[in-house]
């Protein structure tokens, strides 16, 4: 007897991989001690979050012996906070944004559920560019989409809008791009989105029917030698923005995310409604109300991005002296250096007998490569340098 | 040009009647004054979050400065989160659970998603009693399942387990039960309950697959004239239990529910590994870190019970004194007296102009009937009362 969904019981079986990965992790750590386990495998930034949101978490608990305090809120968000979130997305995006054009979720991982839900009928495809977040695979596929990869540019991990074009298809329902990227550490210039949306544009009037840009910028604070990252709102009616505070904020278990859609669509309240509705019937319901209260505390604050740009100073410099092949991350905190050897996965089993962690290129639909994710602190990284060169070694 | 799915535009269409009562009432506060008008349409909890919720707050937030204070949790919910609800569950259910057999979620809302999703193949069926919550019918149909009512017993809303068998058939995944009921009030009982038991068990053997009995518990805490509300987690391998502290903390906003599962199912290790993956692939990723630090802090609270049962037999004066019918609820803060007129919607347009606000029976699936929250103060109860005779004697 079937305790379980086909699909679901199929998920399970394909994911021990990554979870033998997590044991191994556990038992590396009680064998060596943890001080010398080398864990780069996870973007859980270790930054205290900043001084706005303890405050902001302060003042909430002062209010919070009154009725209500930690009532529902309306499915898009508290309007207090709706209206604080779309003033400071006007300044960071570039465009004016009402609090009609905003809807608060729970993170970014709901808005992209919410939107998918909002959108997809079954069978059309999403697009982006591997290597990937795996996670958006699930979350399109929950409703009924298909998630088709487009491959970006070798080494640079640009986006390949020749190789787009050639993938779009009446059945393509929207392109998602994620910049800073996760995992490569690209962050795409603005004639790099500006070619894409004119394609879209172009699309979308030759197949009658919108593709939706959605693009995904949880690293949009943390970019590198003082790149900027282009906004798409302005330049496409048919954007949405969707992000979350858990990196700059340091807020990621709390669960506070948007989406926020271009004011350059005419019937954008269709769409606002829509995922007004998507948000609620999703079993999300409202963004956590202690979470939306911090959020409009702490707009605008940030951690410490130094702190961010050192790690990636030293990680390089260890990468390198070990002799490995990379492009250097622009923006967000992961590497993703070419396997010595060309086996993502044999090379990450060199890498974990050397206490040192990271996750295979296949992981992200781009075998091949590995991802080091740096929200570590330096002395990880600097203490990893051995077992770096030793792993190297191993694969000349 | 589409935006949207055909499937949520539709949902959209069909619920503009609900948003259109919405706005009246909004309409009627504006017109009459927020103290003339008395609204009995929401189940927001309206009393304070108990002390311990406060405390639990507070304490956290002195921590709030460290690494990893607002850090991801598992997508389980924290260990020592899991620990505390398992060790409080054991004692209010009647059974032992370990941490391993809970599963902490976005609210209630995010259980059953996060259940469906790990159960359901496309065309199953989930059968529950009318009416209901109308949200059941969104939840199942996201992951491909098919919501189908049975009729509740004439006015005492006891289940009807032979209408129940003759619902059942292969295609039966799973039966949903309420109790204390939204929107009557309804407890079952022991015997009721072990009778479902009984014919799921016989069930699952004729169809050999299991038939999974989801019981949806938000407001055990609440019942009347010394009622108990039986658990199902000791008659059934194939129980799960589901629910949240948005009632009994006065904590809907911040969205912090479980799962439970029955320790009379062997290979439960499976079900809880789906949980956890479908609890992150749905998006919900983890339940609010605060409200996971402040469940902890509260378990075992509880709002003023007597404050509910002071506001019930307030209500039940005013509804008998006007001459409505209806059965006492024995639990939950709802009533679901019979419209005057057998029209539900034509009695409370009527109940609208004397600036009552409830909801139509049909909005739970049960025309004739309508819902009201007393999960407001004993004023708004009592001032009332002019408007529900008036809008009796218009359906005399």
């Amino acid at each position: 007897m079937q305790l379980l969904s086909q699909a679901v019981h199929g998920y399970l079986a394909n994911s021990s991989m990554i979870r033998r990965m997590f044991e191994a992790g556990i038992e590396l750590r009680k064998k060596y001690g943890p001080e010398n386990v080398y864990d780069f495998s996870l973007g859980n930034p270790d930054l205290p979050a900043p001084a706005e949101v303890v405050e902001g978490l302060k003042a909430f608990a002062k209010t919070a012996d009154q009725p209500f305090a930690f009532g529902y809120t309306p499915n898009a968000g508290a309007p207090f906070a709706r209206e604080a979130l779309a003033a400071w997305l006007s300044k960071d995006q570039g465009v004016h944004l009402e609090a009609s054009d905003v809807i608060i979720s729970v993170g970014a991982a709901s808005a992209l559920n919410a939107v998918f839900k909002a959108i997809f009928n079954p069978g059309e495809e999403l697009l982006t560019f591997a290597p990937y977040f795996v996670e958006y695979g699930f979350y399109v596929s929950n409703h009924g989409g298909v998630l088709k990869t487009v491959p970006s540019k070798k080494d640079t991990f640009a986006p390949d809008t020749a190789a787009l074009e050639k993938a779009i298809s009446a059945k393509t329902r929207a392109v998602l791009i994620n910049s800073p990227h996760n995992p490569t550490g690209a962050v795409y210039t603005e004639d790099e989105i500006k070619e894409i949306c004119a394609l879209l544009e172009r699309k979308s009037k030759e197949y009658d029917h919108p593709i939706w840009l959605i693009s995904d910028e949880p690293y949009r604070f943390l970019a590198y030698d003082g790149v900027t990252v282009p906004s798409v709102l302005p330049l496409y009616q048919y954007a949405i923005c969707v992000s979350s505070f858990s990196k700059n904020l340091s807020l990621p278990g709390e669960r506070v995310g948007y989406a926020a859609v271009s004011p350059l669509l005419e019937n954008r309240d269709e769409l606002m409604a829509a995922l007004t509705l998507t948000n609620r019937i999703l079993g999300y319901v409202n963004a956590p109300i202690i979470g939306q209260h911090i959020m409009v505390a702490a707009l605008g604050a940030s951690v410490d991005v130094d702190i961010y740009t050192k790690r990636r100073n030293a990680m390089a410099e260890v990468l390198t002296d070990a002799g490995y092949e990379f492009s250097m991350p622009k923006g967000a905190f992961y590497f993703f250096p070419k396997a010595p050897g060309g086996d993502d996965k044999a090379f990450i089993e060199q890498l974990t007998k050397e206490c040192v962690l990271g996750v295979p290129g296949s992981g992200f639909g781009c075998p091949g490569y590995f991802r080091l994710a740096f929200c570590v602190d330096e002395k990880v990284i600097r203490g990893s340098a051995k077992g770096f060169a030793n792993a190297r070694k191993k694969f000349a």
